[in-house]
């Protein structure tokens, strides 16, 4: 991957440089990060001219090793004012890498009100006014299929849906999937940005490139299939998430008293069979038609952890149907019938709204009366008030932070304004020291702690209590942040966090790829390296060790069952960073 | 003033102490704001139970001194998640230090759902619970009515009206004023804070109590003459406010091009003469009735710059009808009828929101599509569903910087959340650092530079440049800290400043009161150490320098018919509180 291609919005120019050499060694999150750092004002509006959006594959995206098709993007988030990387399948990065793209840059902004799209082929890179029928209104899977119409079944395209259009704070990149269908650069509102540079599309068409370069064939074969095999060995990567997809979490943290239920009043809930990941297999199965059980969300994944649900007459309703999503819908606000939660994420996706963000959000909304405790009617029809952008619409695309602003609220559970998923940080600590911690606001992947915490993986750590949390936040936000980079899935790490060599044959497909020799300590220290650069812009764009907190209600509001409040102190949080103070210390 | 009164919400008990020794110099703004940040936790929710609310008269407060009954109200910020003092006029202050109360503290969250009443009289206080008549959409003006009715015609009353009732973040603390119309502490949404601790009025009776004792009554009335004088003598302060009252600076400030039109995009407009305060004298002058074209907002205010604007039948329609409110409508949202606009002032002071910040609130509205603009008839509708806590009402509520995320705009005119108000800080420089760097949020009372860029009162400094104003704006910002704590009318400033002896008299004042020797310098020292702590509460809250910050559009975004840009550096920005570090350094 030697290309990196500018477009400026501005002045319509495309240009395409060498890879500046400060960035070879780096793709996906350590790319896009140290890319805005460098080149973005760290206190411009995220929606002002001055912000760019970054669009980076990972190191061994485009290669055959498993699960390495992630995409990410960088940008200033509109929604927490911090960098933020958000991470997506769908088959763009592989194109990209394919085609030599080590990373797309978009920038300035301009001065008409079209929309655009931007194409990119072997041949270069165009800018063509955007189609009026996937404008105004246009539904993302509507979108997808006019311009797979226009440019080709196969290209990949990333899109801002109606809610980039308005600029929402929730707004996703919702990127086509091998079979059409849609996955998302879901949090932090990216999709905002792209529609205010007034790019409504990004097409890629990858026709005529060749197979990435990988500098020794053999040994990089060898270790894929190592690789491979540590991921279906084990139990969750290899068995759970193919048949119950993410969605097998719901009974999990229903057991373990860590699923949080209506606006994180308790962590428990009795209709848990109505929306379990078992629930859901069982429903697929049943009513067949278009459903699947297990799916990839691009090639080469061997996990297979999505789904596409149907409806009773086995049409298919939604795809990448998240844990996540089903919890903030289903347990947060209450939702019991699994159908309807399936009709609001499509309606979310189609929309291009970050689900999380929006479910919680609707869970905020019900506790402060602008919507009723558990109607998925009610629910839809206000989500679909988000496309054409009234009133009530604009609040829930705004995220929760700014639907507990609207209503009054002090139990708005957020951090950094970004909405608090799935896991209650009381009764399940490790994760609660990495909403408060992270560079990208509450954020359960930055820094998977329900591994150690609850799922025994990599780690056996009592939940409820602190010990050993500050450590393994810290080490599980730095592993990350350096797999973030390499265009892996996040859930490979089950395969490799308890199996060495596993572990070791990832770092061998690297090494095998780009014909260095990095060692383990040598991709922690990228992880690290990683982490700090995106601290440094957000203290530069005005973030502090105050920001770095949990909702105040958590330290005296005791969570049910086990009745437990946050009770980490200020100085014990500021420890998951020590490593930042450290390097300080010694420099 | 020997007594330290605290309503604790949560267990219904009244406490009356001494006050605090640390306390005993300190009055008004020097007071709310050392204790809000002595008792605080800077990073609590604005809206849990560990905010607090301060009510404290001025040092001045009670006695014979002239335009001495300002209120200040403390509390960490729904609106800035900043310390805030907001002052205001009415009959509050002045019983209050009749009755020897140097402080209300409002603290805690009662566990019910319940509205109470705090009723203090010279028997002590007692917590009632709320008339029902005066609850859920209630206007302030009956409810001021209900509540006379109920505790006797001449009471002073502090209200959250409907929207402090919904918490939303721009409601204000409505206080009765000698007529029984209403007067506001304005900014910051102390209202919602007021709300949210169940608390609908405070009430206060003092009937029996004594005068303000006065150490040397004789000194103090010969200061108070030569103090008189010197406000009566001024033009600004004598003569025009009483005539034109302050929306005289429409005029004033469309000349000097710096008014701000149609959402910051002009400092100018055409249709100055269907708004201005000439325009405003002639037609009450005209219409007679109710009419009123000067009136004082407390007992013993001599400058009398507050009107009744009657409608054309002659009937009062609004009071303390502004020029920063006459501007937000009429200037920046483009609304040509003056009619038009006192009955959204009128609207937004019986639902009790800032009118400072709604108006902007409004005129950003306008830029994102949720209103046409300058449409006074939409506009009145809108404001309106504030009371009913629409969606739309909720969103106008919340203030400009909500209204800026859902409608996705960059070109949202606020520093920390708060409002721009009134003067544009391009052609304005001065004004600009004020608001950059005031620890309010931006706030044109934080130091008032307008006095010496525009009107040439006290110092003489052109507007377009930026030669002298970081001194300026640092010096403005210091003394009127120190004036806030008085109980002092801010536009005392205009008498004073010109006017060494005016000034002295003011000090003279207060040293007769209590028997002590200020200096002038000591006056400086107090208002640097009020900023100083209200610096030090921010920055545990989480606020830094790239706070201190004017929108990013105001950089490249010249404003005509000057077409300056702003464009002082963040260093130079940053010595406006120079102040603070040479401390620092020398500590």
């Amino acid at each position: 991957m030697n290309k990196f291609i500018r477009v400026d919005m501005t002045t319509m120019k495309v240009t395409t440089e060498e890879v500046p050499a400060k960035y070879a060694g780096l793709g996906g999150r350590a790319l896009t990060s140290n890319f805005i750092n460098d080149e973005v004002k760290p206190t411009c509006h995220a929606l002002g001219k001055n912000n760019k959006l970054i669009f980076a594959p990972g190191l061994l995206s485009g290669t055959t090793a498993p699960n390495s098709g992630r995409l990410s993007v960088g940008g200033k988030s509109p929604l927490t004012g911090t960098i933020k990387e958000s991470n997506t399948g769908g088959s763009f990065s592989q194109k990209m890498a394919k085609m030599g793209i080590k990373a797309l840059v978009v920038e300035g902004m301009p001065s008409d009100d079209k929309y655009y799209v931007i194409k990119i082929d072997i041949k270069g890179v165009t800018i063509d006014e955007a189609p009026a029928e996937i404008l105004g209104g246009c539904g993302n899977y509507r979108a997808i299929e006019v311009l797979s119409e226009k440019y080709g079944e196969k290209v990949g395209i990333g899109l801002a849906g109606p809610a980039g259009e308005h600029r929402l704070p929730s707004a996703n990149i919702s990127f086509k999937d091998p079979e059409g269908n849609i996955r998302s650069a879901g949090r932090g509102g990216l999709g905002a940005v792209m529609g205010s540079k007034r790019v409504k599309a990004i097409v890629i068409d990858d026709t005529g490139a060749g197979a990435v370069a990988v500098a020794d064939p053999e040994k990089f074969r060898a270790a894929a299939k190592v690789f491979a095999k540590a991921i279906l060995d084990h139990p969750v990567s290899g068995q759970g998430l193919a048949a119950y997809g993410t969605d097998v979490l719901i009974n999990i943290l229903n057991e373990a008293g860590g699923l949080p239920a209506y606006n994180f009043t308790a962590g428990r809930i009795d209709h848990n069979d109505n929306i379990c990941g078992e629930t859901l297999n069982a429903v697929i199965t049943e009513r067949g038609g278009e459903g699947k059980v297990s799916h990839g969300c691009h090639a080469g994944c061997i996990m297979r952890c999505s789904q596409w649900y149907p409806d009773k007459q086995g049409k298919y309703i939604t795809s990448g149907f998240e844990y996540e999503t089903i919890w903030g819908l289903g347990a947060d606000a209450g939702i019991k019938d699994l159908d309807e939660i399936a009709y609001i994420d499509r309606e979310m996706d189609d929309i291009g709204v970050d689900s999380i963000e929006t479910a919680v959000a609707v869970a905020t909304a019900m506790e402060g009366g602008l919507l009723p405790w558990g109607d998925g009617k009610a629910v839809l029809e206000a989500v679909k008030e988000i496309r054409t952008a009234t009133p009530l619409g604009r609040i829930l695309g705004s995220g929760t932070s700014v639907v507990g602003k609207v209503c009054g609220l002090y139990r708005t559970p957020v951090v950094k304004d970004q909405g608090i998923p799935a896991y209650d940080p009381r009764p399940v600590k490790g994760i609660g020291l990495t909403y408060a911690t992270s560079t990208m606001g509450a954020d359960h992947t930055a820094g998977y702690c329900i591994s150690g915490n609850i799922l025994k993986v990599g780690a056996d750590i009592d939940p409820l209590k602190k010990d050993g949390q500050i450590e393994y936040s810290r080490a599980m936000q730095i592993g990350t942040a350096a797999v973030d980079s390499t265009g892996m899935c996040l859930f490979v790490y089950f395969g490799i966090a308890d199996n060495p060599g596993g572990y070791q044959a990832l770092i061998d497909m690297i090494n095998a790829q780009y014909g260095i020799s990095l060692t383990a300590e040598d991709v922690d220290k990228l992880g690290e390296s990683v982490l700090k650069v995106e601290r440094a812009f957000n203290k530069a764009a005005g973030f502090t060790n105050a920001h770095d907190r949990l909702p105040e209600f958590f330290e005296y509001e005791p969570c049910p069952p086990h009745n437990v409040v946050w009770d980490f102190t200020p100085e014990e949080i500021d420890e998951v960073y020590a490593f930042e103070k450290e390097e300080a210390l010694n420099s």
